[in-house]
């Protein structure tokens, strides 16, 4: 048996995946390139490779047919557009995931973010160590229309932190309701379109599927208030990434955070712009999230190696939104 | 009666404080500098003036000898560490300060601060402008060890928000008991030297008094973790820039946010440091605040020209801490 870690980092501040591993007594190599993987680089490790630790790297049927041996993929996280699960069905190979484990810290960071383009604070950073003093005007989450797109795990648990804040208007949409919510939350129910004209501040929750590749052009930037500002700690390709660019560029909106894109790591022009907010996909990157997703994954592939029953194969319906069409 | 407007930017995004005192037909001039006055400046300014809206540039005894008509200052904010309460009241000068207007501002600005430092977002944005990715690890409020020094209206209102992230361990320091707050918050009352050693992140809520100013000095600082964080959103002078800077410049320390400093605008050797999040004295800037703290300081100079009642003067426990010594 032969396991491939393409996810970096790994078990760097945690190394209960790598003695799970060396329980196991077999072959473990992490990702030599250290960055994230190529669909070409990575076709060229997998030839003898039996089972996949996998980052967000593209895991195409290309891929798998350079990968004879392959039976299972673990991901370390909870988005599965980069595997093309239809392929890995038609093959055999079995797909476990950790849909639980990122969603806190995922949510917190996009209060941060949320407070930090409400108030300027990334915009005052720069100019401060550049020597410029300039007091900016910003907005309290209880002066402002937060609208949330996207009410799953992580979008739920953005709902709870910003109820403390006193959220006077919470603007959600979601392909499926959630009468629960409702009962916790005095939410407003609307279109897409509503929420790009209406909320002050926006942040995307979704999976990049058929669906939401490209979900956010230029005509939806441009729907926006002129001050308001978006969030995407979800994945890259939702929002076109060299509209905003050009949006921004024309001073369109007052801020936005990008912790994901199209192409990682990003080296883009969207990084001219001080009032765009770039993180590097570090949304799940507490080290207490990002260790249960590492020793989930790993668990995963012990029980697999042991003929254990696996505990989060991905359901059938994440194989069903791809057979209705993968972005990729 | 000739009023001067000290603060800056004063009713720029609201103008109603203009209109106030439009009302009145009275003189009133805005801060020709545009900028935090310095004592000497102040001072040429003051000959023929009857009331000052102050912001927190220095009205000091020197000042108020230039001063002979001078009799009543309405401060816009909470700190009188840049009035002198005891020559104000030899002169019969009275002041009154609008307390409760910025704390929901401050309070929502350091929570997104410490979610900030806790994920190193400043510092990933700055890389990422320069082209470096770099994914940080970083803690959840809820695996943080939380200490707050000083639980007025900004502190307290810093615990209700934390309470949603679920803080595991919430050490506070206040020189006066609070039994309430024990009573919706677990929280652990410490002494300071406990807080410097445990804390992953420390922030201040405190005034400037002779007893704060340098109260975080080289000593403090080196007690805390290695990776632990600070926060000063209150005034600057509490934390020792200098000895911050050193300590920091040592690898010790993950994170500082400072929004406060000792000479504002501020151009110190803080700006060298990455890690160190610089902000321009933004934490009662949220639009609504700001108005808020600008409308309640002009309605008291309404009333103290048309002679009626003022309703918040500064309480005699402010003249005795002055009266106890004031740090400048």
């Amino acid at each position: 048996m032969k396991i491939l870690i393409t996810t970096v980092p790994f078990a760097q501040r945690n190394h209960l995946p790598i003695e799970l591993l060396k329980g196991l007594e077999v072959d473990f190599l992490i990702n030599p390139l250290n960055k994230k993987l190529k669909e070409e680089e990575l076709a060229e490790m997998v030839h003898d490779i039996d089972i996949i630790i996998a980052g967000t790297e593209p895991i195409t049927d290309f891929v798998m047919s350079r990968a004879p041996k392959l039976k299972f993929i673990s991901r370390v996280g909870i988005g599965l557009d980069s595997v093309d699960l239809l392929a890995a069905k038609k093959r055999g190979i079995k797909v476990s995931y950790t849909p639980d484990a990122p969603a806190p810290a995922v949510a917190e960071l996009t209060i941060g973010l949320m407070i930090t383009l409400l108030r300027s604070v990334h915009l005052a950073n720069l100019e401060m160590h550049k020597g410029n003093w300039d007091r900016h005007f910003g907005k309290r989450i209880a002066n402002s229309t937060i609208g949330v797109i996207g009410l799953g795990r992580i979008g739920t648990r953005v709902l709870t932190r910003l109820a403390v804040f006193g959220t006077p208007r919470l603007l959600v949409n979601d392909i499926n309701p959630n009468p629960e919510l409702d009962r916790k939350y005095k939410l407003e129910w609307v279109d897409k379109e509503t929420i790009y004209k209406e909320a002050d501040i926006i942040s995307l929750h979704l999976p990049l599927t058929k669906f939401t590749k490209n979900m956010v052009t230029k005509d939806e930037l441009e729907m926006m208030k002129v001050d308001a500002s978006i969030i995407n700690t979800s994945r890259g390709g939702i929002i076109n990434e060299m509209d905003l660019y050009n949006v921004m560029k024309k001073n369109h909106l007052s801020g936005a955070a990008l912790d994901v894109f199209e192409n990682e790591p990003y080296i883009g022009p969207l990084r001219e712009i001080d009032r765009c907010l770039l993180t590097s996909h570090m949304g799940s990157m507490s080290i207490d999230c990002r260790t249960r997703m590492e020793v989930e994954s790993t668990e995963e592939v012990v029980r697999f190696i042991k003929n254990k029953p696996l505990i989060s194969e991905v359901p059938e319906e994440e194989y069903n939104v791809q057979k209705q069409g993968l972005s990729s």
